[in-house]
């Protein structure tokens, strides 16, 4: 009797799950649809941002202005919109927090214009942003409880990275385990896979795409390069804390400068300019895509690792929008590209490993990491990714560009 | 103040991890190299079973004597060993189980036995076993705490699965995956990964070798296409179920026959022997390999699926030792080229996707199974792998082989 019970319960808790199915089916699609769209908007803007600096080179010294126009806009009518990604990350943790979706508009907007004028930035934290305040807002329309409103932020998260990079996988797992270290929330996986599936899908559709970037030659497992793939990940962990740290570093000192956002993002657009005539150089100004191409391709400068980590802690710690990951990105694959000459290893290889393993250090997302690595370059040196991605989880401890972010489990 | 004395304890934190980084090092390299040399022994020892009941198949008729013997020797000499694979997962769970030393001398020679008379079954759960014991002891040695025994544990795990399989990652995600559904160990990855790469490492060099699959063609994302295997996936969700529930049925019929695990085996033995004679075939008999690689080169029977669930049932039901991962494998890759032609997709890749996601749906590790699949499969159509892993794993529900699995997360 008592096991008849217990399979009846079973099979009732079965057909629940299958029901709950169809509603993320639903939920799901229409977070994908929007985000898609608005991904696939984004992307073209910042295309057409990144064609008229290039083409307008003096556009850059209205840099301070624009920096304190979208200041001026967030302190006015931003609500808690400023708190960025963070506020992503809290909600999806504790659930008592609003997200605005006047958010998605100023981030938008904010990221269009720090490209614009020159502001070296990235792009994954506009599509979470505008992934998590759309989703929160369908989320309200469907009245959804706490608990299936942190799933349909999950969906938010998951489907903004994915289109934004064209990486379904990654974006899928990054939202599920971005939201506390050491922890993925599996109950989110399904809702969240479908969100980043149909967002991709349907960016593609209206004709976003993505750079690709290729491994040319990857070295056999033997030992002398497994020790050599760890002493890289290794430095790709330190490195991501450095990233991190100078972000956190320059926001907080700013914030001894002045407590006026608008004064502070106008300084920090004067010291972009500064930057840019005393390195002379305006290949670290925006996504820097070029550049990421370069590391794979052929050489970069030696110090260009450190020149980005210096521009992107100057522009997001004055307060521009924009996100992390590109310029990340960017840090990883060209630090994998002068390590190459140190480490006698294929320069495509190892800025491949750089370019995840900064990503994953700086994220606390292993898994999420490596699946973005069998994404972009595909299967081959597949053990050597899963290494970096572990070893610069390990390494880059409990920092990380996140500080919303709780550590669920320590890291060993 | 306040701030210096979080970064303190912070720098004191990375620190720790530092630390604890060599200690494992050391720990899972043991466990590894002892796994990985064990595993390579198993594979050779399965290989010459297998071949001398090929040539000798009057062999069959001991099949009932050979299994009362083993559970004549695990009935007397065994003490918890019986429990198999679920005292393996509920002392990574609880942490206040005894796994005995002798488990691993009795499942390999269970196994082996099991093997060499033709019973249907595999090898996952003699690797794991082996593993489970053979760590518990390495940490018992070494004087752990209940937290690092856990933690031994899953590196026993990871090591045996990895190297039985030839399949490090997915070894290494599946120990940290399978312990309870809807949860990952983050740290345990990685002493899991070192214990699995290592173990892998050290059984190739010792003469292992794996069987190899090919997808020989992956049809495009079209929605179409999608569709089609969100299908199929759900069919192997639902055989998954079939799957699991087939041995538990099984068992608990055997159990109500008689209380005598002697018995037990001997009737079951006989019944496989019936069975032989009835369908007229040895192709269930043992792992069944020559039929897994013709399910992606060619055809397949149209019942092969339901006569190796029976099979492997009877076999496992009886007490028999060995694994159900093979069989699982052998289940998914003819179920999916026996639906290949009528969902019309090529052969090799539905063979490929039901391997993966009946071991997803009967295991509950829809991230393993992924990477399993793109360890044996490559990252050709890697998005439908991981729709396959998804769909299975939830239209698997909370059913599965192992009993001691608890439910962390509901799966929706």
């Amino acid at each position: 009797m008592h096991r008849r019970v217990i399979n009846f319960i079973k099979k009732l808790d079965h057909f629940i799950l299958m029901l709950s199915l169809i509603k993320w089916f639903f939920l799901s699609s229409i977070v994908g649809c929007v985000m898609g769209i608005l991904s696939a908007l984004f992307l073209k803007s910042l295309k057409l941002a990144t064609d008229l600096r290039e083409l307008n080179p003096w556009l850059l010294f209205l840099l301070p202005f624009a920096g304190a126009f979208v200041s001026f806009l967030y302190s006015r009518y931003g609500k808690n919109s400023a708190k960025g990604n963070n506020l992503i990350i809290e909600q999806a943790y504790y659930g008592d927090r609003e997200i605005p979706l006047r958010m998605s508009v100023l981030v938008f907007l904010g990221t269009f214009l720090t490209h614009l004028f020159g502001g070296s930035a990235g792009r994954e934290g506009t599509a979470v942003q505008m992934g998590g305040s759309v989703s929160e807002f369908i989320g309200r329309l469907f009245k959804l409880d706490k608990h299936d409103m942190k799933i349909i932020l999950m969906c938010g998260i998951s489907s903004g990275f994915g289109s934004v990079f064209g990486t379904p996988l990654a974006g899928t797992i990054f939202a599920v385990e971005v939201i506390a270290i050491g922890y993925m929330h599996y109950e989110a996986l399904i809702p969240s896979f479908m969100s980043a599936f149909i967002g991709d899908y349907v960016a593609t559709l209206v004709g976003a795409t993505h750079s690709h970037y290729h491994i040319y030659s990857v070295p056999a497992v033997t030992p002398i390069n497994v020790i050599k793939v760890i002493v890289a990940a290794a430095i790709f962990g330190i490195m991501s804390i450095i990233f991190s740290e100078g972000v956190h570093i320059s926001k907080s000192l700013f914030n001894r400068i002045t407590k006026n956002a608008v004064l502070k993002s106008f300084i920090g657009g004067c010291m972009v300019i500064l930057l840019t005539y005393i390195f002379d150089t305006r290949e670290y100004l925006g996504l820097g895509l070029p550049m990421i191409k370069a590391a794979f391709d052929g050489h970069v400068p030696k110090y260009s690792f450190i020149l980005k980590t210096l521009f992107t802690s100057v522009t997001l710690g004055a307060g521009f929008q924009g996100g992390e990951v590109t310029p990340i990105f960017f840090v990883g694959s060209t630090l994998g590209n002068i390590l190459s000459n140190i480490l006698l290893l294929p320069a495509s290889f190892l800025a491949a490993l750089g370019l995840i393993s900064v990503f994953c250090g700086a994220t606390n997302t292993p898994i999420s990491s490596f699946i973005l690595g069998i994404e972009m370059f595909g299967s081959h040196g597949v053990v050597f990714m899963f290494i970096a991605c572990i070893v610069s989880y390990l390494f880059s401890g409990h920092y990380g560009i996140y500080t919303s972010q709780r550590v669920y489990k320590s890291k060993s």
